[in-house]
């Protein structure tokens, strides 16, 4: 098999890694998560914590290193929504 | 190796995959998607249809299948939130 194949697996893995990025960016700036899901984020992080520990068994060091960059974005993200959901008092908003 | 690592690795793509379900259902229901990141979306979708590819050119069937579902999503909240972000207009929030 070619190279070419394993570019688009590195493309990928970047992408679905990386993407968190901006939406951890967000909610901190504006500390606003009201239309994230929990449910999303509680099951997402989960998820890529057991590819984390998938990683760490079979010891691909890539999978490592992409999947504790995206449990620590994801994982901010779901401290946010967690924080804002079950301990901060809804506010109004007023014009 | 025994086959536990498997099904952890099962687990995680089931995860991974199935979570993005409940953000669609919230994005559908509320139409709300102000505090989603469209690069986030973007990237993501993208990186899932990478890795879609890659699965296709492996034919791991597995592989396929999850990022079709991913994909669906993710293009489904990704389409909701293009939408709001450049085709509606903004409607102010009044008490």
């Amino acid at each position: 098999m070619s190279d070419y194949v394993f570019y688009i697996g590195y493309v990928a893995a970047a992408c679905t890694s990386m993407s968190f990025l901006p939406q951890a960016i967000k909610v901190i700036k504006t500390n606003d998560t009201e239309s994230l899901s929990i449910g999303m984020y509680s099951v997402f992080t989960f998820g890529v914590l057991c590819w984390l520990l998938y990683g760490v068994v079979l010891m691909d060091w890539p999978m490592i290193i992409a999947n504790v960059i995206t449990f620590t974005l994801a994982g901010i993200i779901l401290a946010l929504k967690v924080k804002h959901t079950f301990f901060t008092k809804k506010i109004t908003k007023t014009p």
